[in-house]
Formats: C-alpha cells, structure tokens, sequence
C-alpha cells in the first residue's frame, strides 16, 4: 500500500477524565453521571468541558449564562435554533410522521429540490437519518454495481461508525483494525506535499488500486471527504479531485462524494466537489442537512442502481418521514432566502485574509487554508522544518474557549486548527474570532 | 445449519407498480415521481397505495379526508402526533440542539429514566438514531468482547439495514446474502414446530454455534427480536426464550434482545424479554422510542462495554442530541401518565378473544397468538394440513385496507396478519377492528 497507516491516536481535544478534579462541584458531578450512564466509549471536548443550554445564530450560551461565538459546528449550520427549521418540524410533527410505505407529498418535494441542487446526472436521492447511514447505503449499492469490494480512502479519514465504514476510517484509531479490502492514501496536502501533490494524489489513487488488485481485490470505491476535514482540511489547489476522480474510474472504481461535512454551503458553494469540477457517482449527504434534525441521504446516477435496486428493497423506518423532509426543505429555503453559501464565501475570505495578516505577526502559523467557512490553520514549531506545533495547538484550542470561541483541531499531528463556524457568521464575529486568536497565541 | 434459508421473496404487501394505471390520476402521478425522484429501491404498500396527510391517536386520514385506523405502525406507539411528544421537540429544538461532546443535562436525565425501566444490570445506555444503528452497534461490541463473530438470527429475521445488519437479516431474501460468519435457525413456531418446541429452539441455537465452530467461527452472539416479529409473531410459551439465551451463554455467546419493535409497552410489559424472564446481555431499541422522532439506542451491561471503550470511541452526531433526548422523555412520560403498557394489555386481550370468536365462525383463522398489541392470525387453507392461505392473505390485508383498517402480514408464506395498532388503541377501537376484518373474511 502506498501510504503508512496513521499512529494510534486518543481523540484530538478530548477532556480527559483525569481531570475531573478542577472541574466546579457541578461539572465534576455531570462528568460522573455521565460516565455512569453512558459508559466509557463516550467523549467529552476540552480540558475543560462547556455545559451549554441555548444558541442562537452563531452564539451559543452555557449554564452560567457565558456566551461563546461557535466557530466549529457543522450541524447548525443556518445558525442554532433557526427558527423557520423549528417552525417547519414543529407544524408537521403535530400533523403526521409516517414512513416512505405510503405516499406523501413532501418527501417527493424534497427529493425534487434537493436534486435541483446537483449536478443533473444524479437523478435518484434516497433518504437515511445519518451520514454513517448514508456512506454504508452508498458502500452496498457501489458493491451490487462494481461487483468490487476494494475501497480507497485517505489515511485519516472519517466515514461513519457503522461496523462496515468504521473499517474504512482510519481517523478512529488503532483500536479499530482497517478491513483488509481498504486501502488509504496520503491526503492532498499541498503544504507538506509540495506543488506536484495533485497529481501525486491521482497517481496514490491509482497504485491503491492496483495494490488491492494484486490481492485479488476487485475495485468498488474510492470515498473522499471533499474537503478532507479529518485529514487536516485540503481543499487547493481546486480541480485535484476532478484528477482523482479519472484515476479511480480508470480503475473500475466508482468515486464517491463524502459531502457530509463539506455540502450545503460551507464552502461558498453549495458542494464541495463543484471547486473542483468533479462529478461524482454517488454524494452523500448528512450533518447541516436538517440543521439538527437527523436527516441524511445520497443521490446517485440512477444507473448506478439497477442492479441493486432489482435485488433488494430500501426502507429506513425514520429515513425521509414527513418531518425530516419539511426540516429539509426549510434548510434549503434558508440556505437560498438568507444567501448563506454567498455569505461563507465572503466571510470565509474575510478569514482567511485575517488569519493571513495574524501568520505575519506570529510565526507559529505555518499554513492558512480553506473554502468558504471550512478553514484550516496549521501551526508549526519552524516554518522550514514545518515541525508540527501539537501542544501549541491544544493550549490554542483551549486558551480560545477559555476567551469564549469554540474551535478544534485535526491532522495527523493534531496541530491544525480545524474553523467551520456557522454560514450565518458575520465579519463582526469573523474579527472577534481573529482577536481572540491573536491574544491566544500572543499568549502562547 | 440446521435451517433452511427462506426461498427468495418479494416484499410482503408491497404495491406492484404494474398496477399504476388503476390508479387515480393523481396517485399515479405521485407513484411516478417516486419512481423518478427515489428510483426502484423504494416500496409502497398496498395493491391501492395510501396517500396520508393526517394522523390523531390511532387515526390517519388520506388526501380525500377518508378516515383509517391504523393497527399497523409501530413508531407512532402512542398515537400519532401526540401532543406532549410534539410539544417536547417543538421547545428543546426552539432553544438548542448540540451534541453529546458538550455537556447537557437532558441526555443525562433520559438516560437515568431509561435505565430505571431496566434490569439493574444493565447499566449504561449509548445512543444512536435508528435501529439499524443501534443493532451495528450492539455487533461492534459484542465482536470487541468476544473476539469472535458467529452470529445466529432466525430464518426470517430482519435486524436492519447497514451492510453488517442486511447479511444477518434474511427476510430481505435471496438477493440479500446471509454473512459466512451467519447461521440461521428456524423460529419458536409452536403452531407448526408442535409442543416441544421450546426445547428444540434452544437445541438448535446450541446446534447453530457448534455449526459455526466447526468451520472456524467463534462466537459471538445470539441476535433475536423477542417477539420474532417478521418471522411470524411466536410469543408462546413464555419462557422459552430464557432457554434459548442459556444455549447461547453455554455456547460462549452473548444474547441480545432486539426490541426495536417490542419494546416499549407493546407487550403489555415494557419489554418484550420481561415475559419470558430472560436477561439480555444487551438490548437494542428504536422505532417508539421518540414516537417519530429519530431516536434508539442501546442498553448493555457495563462489563461488556469495557473492551470496546478501551479501544474506540463513540460519536454519533445526532444520537442522543437533546432535542432527542426531550422526546424520548416525554415518551417514557406518557407511557406511564397514560398506563399505555397496561392498555396494550387489555386492549391486546380483548382482541385475541375477538379473533378467537371469529376463528370460530372463519376457518382460514388457523392460529391466533400474540402479547398485548402485538398479535398474528395465521391463515391457512385447511386447519389440518396447515396449508398456508397466502393468497387469501393478500387479498384480506387489501380488503380491510379498502375498509378503513391498515394491517400488513409476515411469516415465511406470507399468510400471517400482522395486527400492531398504537397502544392507546380502545375497546372500541379493537372492535371495529374486528368487525371489518370479519366482513373481509365472510367477503373472502
């Protein structure tokens, strides 16, 4: 295989029940309830955790009343609590929630305006509750087509937690073997790859294959994070994926969009896959799809289906039900009336340019990268060496809650700080993100 | 094995899109915009599709105002729409919907609810969206503390929808391939596996494990929903299935209890394994556990848990969210202000008289069994050969469709009315049941 696979790694910014001690009396007593009720397979973020009881667009308050400008989750994506998602789950869950066995109209309307959004070749959208559901949905249907089991992902991606993707994402550690038909590729990293990386990444691509090949393992997938959010946030330069993509169907592989953390806007467009010019064969979808509601899915070349669709049935008993396609369709409603993807496009660059003014008064910021309001931040002990700065990045991360701005970090070194804030941010709250940073790391 | 695969099938009751053109012009244009839109995975019930609108208690109303009663869905237990449930979700989502790497006082308040319904062994709970996911959990760490992966389902078992769950769920049929690592068992069918069934069951789980040894497999569980639901409905006698989970704990396997569809009052006891004194190692759960709501979940001993904690982590973006978690309370809120365990109890008893009154009149009525308002009727063709009336099945589902009740039918030959109204069903309600079903039998 031509990559080596990640070291085992603990969760990047996980508190750490050691800890537990310094927390107030309340904490320490929520810390403990938890870890009674909920077992040990359960994290928590931060070395100290925030207890958070309301939001608000891109602010979200905890229990002492301490508000936090929230520049890292990617589920509420139109802002916390929107109030046109709420309206349109409370009117028709006090009206009717059934299943896709029967015939409903706003399934059907939703299906039609979320493909709208698409390339036209995606004819056919399928309706699950998470983006785990979505990539095992999208893995059983690129298996009944390519008839291939072998599936090429990056060396510290994340797909899912079912058991089948939990094997093919590399992100969750050493604990959790990688299955035998899964091969990983070093991510498109333009800052520690050097300017031949798109092409390098199309030619990994290709080598996986043929190494699976060699194996006996006949090709279905490569599956990629379109803006490889887990891997450390790779997104230029734009057209690398059109690249991969040609590499893996000359394989006989399908290419599979993860639009999980990258679709509905985040990137000033509204999938991550358009920068690049790709199409691919299936997208899967999740995370801001119903911004909060458990809504996710796929859409894909109806061909692409046949084969599956002639040997199984498809039924999600929540999956596509009347309320999760009225959240649905408010989501893009939203999306389109307050012209969110326009609004990451503008203060994602507003970002970047801030970020790239803060790089030239402190040294420990190596590379400032990102699409729209996905925003990558890589800090390093020496801009030669391009050392990974982990602790510098955790003590950031953490000295930015502490100043009230919720952010993580990822890469295989832990050192990049990981910045997707809400498309509704405004460049006001761009620039108190900017100035907490500046104090955080004038601090050290 | 000691069991016969099920022949490939189609889906029970499912509509055949050949006959769209008897349809209403409508209809038909929203069978073919499904058909365009979701592509061919998808399946309606019914030969004559319903188009629902509306829902109030065990009601549901079509485009046309034409009133049904619904004896069928097992999600909306407590009546469709129900207002606490709506009221719950409405405010919680109003005011914030994060995830469960911050703190939040509401996962935390449901979990300790929901365990307290529980045997006290069982003493985490971890949560997931769907009951697909739910079970893909329970296999990962079942798998983690065994170390083997031997599973043993029932010939006609449905467990879910991911990759790991379609190769152990074989009434998705033949196009569906059972797992190597599967073996299959016939189901506790004291209607045709006579008197000593219970016995035998347990036997061939024995069986099944020995089976798998001997090509190499190890251990690792035994997976059965405890009413065998889509198998055909085998309550009686209480009890056996405390046999069959000793077999398994014998043959070194955990013994999970899938109640994603009995659970939750259904039985007349919270849990369908209640009535037969059996203690899972773990239990699944879903479809009522948000009445609509997209929420399961899992309950398990602590001490299997530890391996699995020890080695990944768990993260499900909308699993146990606290708009979630707000629903499920306000479930275990009305199931008990409401006694609807107690009601499905005597509203369940009342109808498995009824039924018993028409067996006397309609002699398809083969065998009647059931366990508060979960209950199948199987039809045959002659009481003394057995012969299913698979036929007369379909024809009878449709015919109380056309007359206002919503029923479907399982089993092997597809000629077992499946009967599971929302437990707030009344006495009433129980008879008109009854009383259609009577004059679709007279009409044969």
């Amino acid at each position: 295989m031509p990559d080596t696979a990640p070291r085992g790694m603990a969760m990047i910014n996980a508190f750490d029940p050691a800890a537990a001690p310094a927390l107030s009396p309340r904490e320490r007593a929520m810390v403990e309830r938890r870890q009674r009720l909920l077992g040990p397979a359960y994290r928590l973020f931060y070395e100290h955790p925030v207890h958070l009881v309301r939001g608000d667009g891109a602010w979200l308050f905890d229990a002492d009343g301490k508000r936090f400008l929230d520049c890292y989750n990617n589920v509420a994506s139109l802002g916390h609590a929107h109030p046109r998602v709420v309206e349109a789950i409370a009117r028709q869950a006090a009206r009717i929630n059934t299943h896709t066995r029967y015939l409903h109209d706003t399934v059907l309307d939703y299906a039609e305006a979320l493909l709208a959004t698409l390339p036209p070749a995606l004819g056919h959208v399928m309706f699950t509750c998470t983006g785990s559901e979505a990539n095992d949905l999208a893995l059983r249907i690129a298996r009944a087509h390519t008839g291939g089991e072998g599936i090429v992902v990056t060396s510290l991606a994340y797909h899912g937690v079912t058991a089948s993707l939990a094997e093919l994402s590399p992100s969750l550690g050493e604990g959790v073997p990688l299955g035998r038909h899964v091969a990983t590729v070093s991510p498109p990293d333009a800052y520690r790859g050097g300017p031949d990386m798109p092409a390098r990444f199309a030619a990994d691509i290709t080598r996986a294959f043929a190494g699976l090949a060699r194996h006996g393992i006949r090709p279905c997938a490569l599956l990629v994070d379109t803006m490889f959010t887990s891997d450390g946030v790779f997104p230029d330069p734009a057209g690398f994926l059109a690249e991969a993509a040609a590499a893996a169907r000359a394989a006989g592989a399908l290419f599979i969009a993860d639009e999980v953390q990258p679709g509905f806007g985040r990137t000033g467009r509204m999938w991550g896959f358009e920068r690049h010019g790709a199409e691919p064969d299936i997208v899967t979808m999740g995370k801001p799809m119903g911004n909060g509601h458990p809504l996710a899915g796929l859409a894909i070349r109806p061909e692409l289906l046949e084969r599956f669709g002639s040997r199984a049935r498809y039924f999600n008993t929540f999956g596509g039900n009347p309320v999760s396609a009225a959240a649905g369709l408010a989501v893009l409603d939203v999306l389109r009336d307050e012209a969110l993807p326009a609004n990451a496009a503008r203060v994602g660059a507003h970002l970047l340019a801030g970020l790239g003014a803060l790089a030239a008064r402190h040294a420990i910021l190596g590379d400032i990268r990102g699409a729209g309001l996905s925003i990558g931040a890589e800090l390093v002990r020496d801009r030669a060496t391009k050392e990974p700065a982990t602790a510098e990045t955790a003590r950031t991360v953490n000295a930015l809650r502490e100043g009230g701005v919720l952010i993580s970090a990822s890469g295989p070194a832990a050192n990049i700080l990981k910045i997707r804030p809400p498309l509704c941010l405004s460049t006001e709250q761009a620039d108190l993100f900017l100035d907490t940073l500046d104090q955080a790391l004038a601090a050290g």
